[in-house]
């Protein structure tokens, strides 16, 4: 193997190995399939999936949207109401903000994610927007709480998982109110019926079975936005909320598998490598580079498939016999690049160290 | 805590944490979400997931499945003939053979299931067998050989992913082609466009991405028959084959959980329990046994859904403040009963010791 760019590994030896409770989390939440990148719609089952709590199973016809709190004009509707408003479809690419955490050093202890937190959704729902100006906020409102069906414990707190915008935040972002997935009514463990999309975003901001928004005359204070989602360094360190998604990008492993390392063959001569790329805010992708035989090299780019939706990007590669470690970095428009390592944080958010795979090319 | 028939668990410490490329397999094969136990079938995209090698992505029309090998009158069929033969939709319980094995000690080394790895789906498809006998097997014949198009490598060995049924075990298996899930088209992850489902026998058995079925005068020595899927002992033990699903059932956990833990929280009251149980070769439940401060009390069951599908139970608690650990033990028509403890085998197959929820009361 040549020269490397990154640190050696030794540092991982801090936190070796896992525990149960990291395992059980791994074993029911779900990653998506790294070699399905070359679809530009993750299959429908095969999407990241992060439920904080328990799985609800709602039925559309008895679910309704409650408006409540700090608006003139309260009101409550049904599914079919919200299904009767001016409808869109857009690819968005939603990525968990844990994604990489498994590869922080100390690891933090949560979902372990490595790498395949991510995946690309055809939504469809209506603009959130227009249906919050209906119900009148008062001037007096500082963030617009929106809260899931869905209810448990974290660190002792009771709650319903709960995030917020505020009316900045949603006058800047094209956020939907989603009950459709790829053609098909949204799933249950996708938030059916009804969830947030916040597009560009980290996905703790769409939230899932979503049943109550309120208008809030203060900043809303709720544990998931206040406690955790946070980029904090030590304990007492009130940190800076985590929002858009950063400059991040993978590599579909070329060859085959071994099962268990998940170690790539290749067969030496051309290969074709492939994968995707995004960042956060609706930021196209500028560049993506490819560490090749100790080199990085610039990938081709697809057009982009949508403002909010990962690019696809190619580059073709003379493997020969060998171990390699091939890896690939993203810069987006605004002049972000994925860091050989990302700053530490105590919750393990936004890790987007470039995606490294070793391949044993053989004759 | 009342005493626990259960031996106490420090032997756990045996091989206390888990290593990294278990955890990349458990971020990549995906388990089932036990709240939704409720549901008879199990919602698309939540069913289990252990795929050996990558996912293929094919295209139906493209798609064919040959008949190789000791027939005298070997064929292939396109995609539209096989949908065109007679159709039949099943429910079958699907379990990962190596459900449980988190839980074996020593911990054998693969992906490391706790509970999750089943699922029952309604499969459509057409009976194996008449396809079977249309192409002549010689009298000869000692096995059937089914291969995916997925090909990868496992100590050492690149393989497609290939099992075998003798004629014997196909005349007495109820064997499908299946295209449908659900009462939708296959999806990738789970065979697209064509698997082998096997009722009633673990999930190994049902080849996905079937494109060959090679009859041999020979039994089948093919890497996934010969050197896996065996209960064996010790390293030059040569094994007796998995096959039928052992006996086992499991909890819809109780109350809403704590997010990292998975600890549960109940109030204090009555608590309607309730979970599935099944087991192998289409024998039925014959009771299922919930341990309720510290004794087994026989559950209800509900009437069986289809010869290959799990069982709903219930019962009715009495729960009081404090931490109590419940399980639930089924036993079969045959007799066979879930043990306290499951034998130990190299490959973690088959452990179905019962399923044990920690659940905190409160008032």
């Amino acid at each position: 193997m040549r020269d490397s760019p990154f640190q050696p590994g030794a540092a991982r030896a801090a936190t070796p190995e896992f525990t149960r409770a990291e395992v059980a989390l791994a074993n029911r939440n779900s990653g998506a399939l790294l070699e399905l990148l070359d679809c530009d719609i993750t299959p429908t089952g095969t999407h990241y999936l992060l439920n904080h709590f328990d799985v609800p199973v709602l039925r559309a016809q008895d679910h309704v949207l409650e408006f409540d709190g700090a608006f003139d004009a309260p009101y409550t509707l049904s599914m079919a109401e919200i299904m009767a408003q001016p409808q869109v479809t857009l690819p968005v690419t939603l990525e968990c903000a844990g994604n990489g955490r498994a590869g922080m050093e100390p690891r933090p202890l949560s979902m372990p994610w490595m790498y395949e937190a991510v995946g690309t959704s055809d939504w469809t729902g209506t603009p959130l927007a227009p249906l919050l100006e209906r119900a009148k906020p008062r001037g007096s409102v500082q963030d617009f709480a929106f809260f899931g069906v869905d209810f448990g414990y974290d660190k002792g707190i009771p709650h319903h998982y709960g995030r917020s915008l505020t009316p900045a935040e949603v006058a800047g972002l094209d956020a939907l109110l989603v009950w459709g997935m790829n053609g098909a009514p949204l799933l249950p463990q996708h938030g059916a019926p009804l969830r947030l999309i916040v597009p560009g975003w980290y996905g703790m901001a769409s939230v899932k079975w979503l049943g109550r928004i309120t208008a809030l005359e203060t900043r809303f204070d709720g544990f998931q936005q206040a406690e955790t989602y946070r980029f904090r360094t030590h304990k007492d360190d009130e940190g800076r909320p985590v929002t858009q998604i950063h400059v991040r990008s993978l590599i579909k492993p070329p060859g085959v598998p071994d099962w268990f390392s998940r170690m790539r063959r290749v067969q030496a001569g051309p290969v074709a490598l492939s994968g995707r790329a995004w960042s956060g805010g609706g930021v196209p992708i500028a560049k993506v580079e490819v560490l090749l035989d100790g080199a990085w090299q610039q990938a081709q780019l697809a057009p982009p498939q949508g403002r909010y939706a990962w690019t696809r990007w190619q580059i073709d590669w003379q493997a020969t016999p060998g171990q390699h470690e091939i890896a690939c970095r993203a810069t987006d428009a605004a002049g972000n690049t994925q860091p050989l390592t990302a700053p530490y944080n105590l919750g393990g958010f936004a890790n987007n160290a470039p995606h490294r795979v070793t391949v044993e090319v053989v004759d």
